[in-house]
């Protein structure tokens, strides 16, 4: 154990996620049955006593509101009725969607008569580090409970209350269920260094899972050393290439940056090839300009009005709002090169008519998802058909892209003999 | 970029690993041919050169010997023909085995008309950090080709004359073949910062794989911020149930123990439920004895002639040699909490006849390979029948148990619409 967590302020991180991880041996053992029969309640708890909730609630945002948060932040705090009605439905969804603890993967015979399996298993104990929004609270106790997993939930100061709360229904509505409260821990202690503590944390929790800014995650990757699924930023970029389709190039282009510009998978940066610049560039920029799109652009693009020049900072920005770069390249490989230098290999498309280049652009771009004539938009476990979504991950390891139920799992061997020695 | 990777020291490693991180994206386009053309160019040279490379090991052995190293590790340092022939065959059969890197995991439509496949993809850059065996040198270098990964190599310093030659040869071999030089890197300086600092080099490492002792590998896990897997440590136990047949309890606990003692699948604790033991104990013992075990017995098992008296650290001890732990529990539940409490998650076997014990102990027990009548020495990527193997994973998140060359690739989404937006 490392001093960090050897200190007074941290007990009741340690009490608790001992008592998630003793907890988590009880959970791999639920039926399914058991799993949804919880989630209904709990949907039903949050309803029920949406009053206590929301009083919970009202106490940070008047504590928000005096500190000074910013509107959009508060918009994120926020509870209502309807809000906890979409969670609570939210719940009763999940119920629906296959388990997959204990779906067998795969399954052979060996020559000696050993037959081997492979079967999803649940991890254990998942790390929850995330900022002020209280909806994550429910959706992540959900999600793992789903696949059979413990939980030790660590939110932000400015949503304790809402978070206590919340966490204070889901108990009460497990208590009448074979499902164990004590998978469900809140770490209520928000100082700075319960997260610190939870970086190294490698003997109680399997994975941490940071949701929340780009700080926020990259603090978490460069100082922990529990695994982390990476839910990263995305600058995420559509090539324009020389065979593109009028009409289509900028349907998807405005869409990709306009249609939802603060999510991950929303465009930042434009590449067109230059010769197709040279006969479309104005109607593209006349369509972004009219939505209100701020253009940074490269020299060439610089020429049109209203565009102001790109730093190099610009290739590298997500703008999460109604901004974009926008850059000429002189073929394929110029698109490939920029995006492998200056993309967070999240999602990237390009819109060709020559398949050739699709190809070349699908297989040498590295990302977690790569799209030919359609918008990055779809980056999202629900557009995916997954039904859930723990979160886009743009790391290489156990999990990328969107993230369904699978990607909270792990799996066993299961080795069936009658006898076999070595 | 830490302070500890900014000193002069670990400039060798900073720039070894952008170059591998340049090679890796040309290493993803590369075709079968192209990689098995290049493993079969390094098992020639292995061969051809083999009088270079021995004439640097035998310098690593002469300083090996002079330090006052172990015959044992003497052993595992020394190469000869044989071994060098080993090698080549070793890198002859890789090539006979299915490339990962392209196959099509998933495909599916949404409704949209979306077409979404998920597709291996090599994982990029592999950091190998391990101990003075040069055969994992070769063997490191030749998994990471075939799945098309760049590999920064830091071997021992006891082996740096026998890394460094063959190095140079899979270089030499390399040139005249599709797959850059610069896709493998031997880190030169073996001082303990170049390590430290490849922990948390997560700008160009995707992933750490240390090989070797427990004590290499924790360090690696302790401080790693760069993904690890982690190819851990076996405590591995034989549960023989109250319905146990004997000849197939004693065959396979005499076979977990005694074939192989000092690798990670040997068996370390043999427990026995009470009924059996009052029965059949002496028989067990008796064989194991005339093997030359040394067993450390609880109360129960110390009655018996010649039992050294068990104490706490014995249920925790991987010997990975000829002495076990003998613990008798009163029932399958006692085995699977002793387990859970004390293995290492790695292979875990239950002797029975009752098909309900054995099924609660196959769900129960957290490892990456249980069995039921069958000896632990069968976790291994060749008898499970992978044709290679990277390691064992004792971890849960992205592979776990015998990794074969699917291991050592990440996957990315490829979607395409014709003209789709959100």
């Amino acid at each position: 154990m490392t001093e960090a967590i050897q200190t007074e302020q941290v007990s009741e991180l340690i009490d608790k996620a001992k008592k998630a991880k003793a907890a988590a041996s009880s959970m791999a053992k639920l039926t399914t049955d058991q799993k949804n029969r919880a989630l209904h309640q709990i949907a039903s708890a949050l309803v029920r006593e949406q009053e206590f909730i929301l009083a919970k609630n009202d106490k940070d945002i008047v504590a928000g509101r005096n500190s000074g948060m910013t509107e959009s932040l508060l918009d994120r705090l926020r509870l209502d009725e309807g809000r906890l009605q979409d969670m609570a439905e939210a719940l009763v969804q999940l119920t629906g969607l296959a388990d997959p603890v204990g779906e067998v993967l795969e399954k052979w015979e060996r020559p000696n008569g050993l037959v081997i399996s492979s079967i999803r298993v649940p991890i254990g104990v998942i790390g929850m580090i995330y900022e002020a929004r209280p909806n994550v609270t429910v959706d992540a106790a959900s999600l793992c409970l789903k696949t059979g997993n413990a939980v030790v939930l660590r939110g932000s100061s400015t949503a304790i209350h809402s978070n206590k709360a919340l966490v204070r229904v889901i108990h009460q509505a497990l208590s009448e269920t074979a499902v164990p409260a004590e998978a469900v821990q809140l770490i209520e202690d928000t100082r700075r260094e319960t997260a610190t503590a939870m970086f190294k944390l490698n003997e109680y929790l399997d994975v941490l899972i940071p949701r929340g800014g780009a700080k926020l995650i990259q603090t978490v990757v460069a100082n922990a050393t529990v695994p982390v699924l990476e839910t990263g930023a995305g600058n995420c970029h559509i090539y324009i290439d020389e065979t593109a389709d009028l009409e289509m190039a900028i349907d998807i282009a405005v869409n990709a940056k306009t249609q939802r510009p603060s999510v991950c998978n929303a465009c930042e940066t434009i590449l067109i090839q230059e010769t197709w610049a040279a006969r479309h560039l104005p109607e593209l920029l006349a369509v972004l300009q009219e939505k209100g799109v701020v253009v940074h652009g490269d020299p060439v693009v610089q020429q049109a009005d209203g565009v102001i020049p790109a730093i190099e900072e610009d290739w590298e920005t997500e703008y999460l709002g109604l901004e974009v770069a926008m850059k000429t390249v002189a073929d394929v490989d110029g698109a490939i090169a920029h995006i492998n230098t200056y993309g967070t290999r999240h999602s990237e498309a390009i819109i060709s008519a020559a398949a050739d280049h699709a190809e070349r652009f699908l297989a040498e771009v590295d990302a977690a998802a790569v799209y030919h004539n359609a918008s990055t938009r779809f980056t999202d476990g629900f557009e995916f058909g997954f039904g859930a979504e723990i979160g886009i991950s743009t790391q290489k390891l156990h999990a990328r892209g969107p993230m369904g139920l699978p990607a909270l799992t792990s799996m066993k061997y299961v080795i069936k003999g009658n006898g076999q020695v070595k």
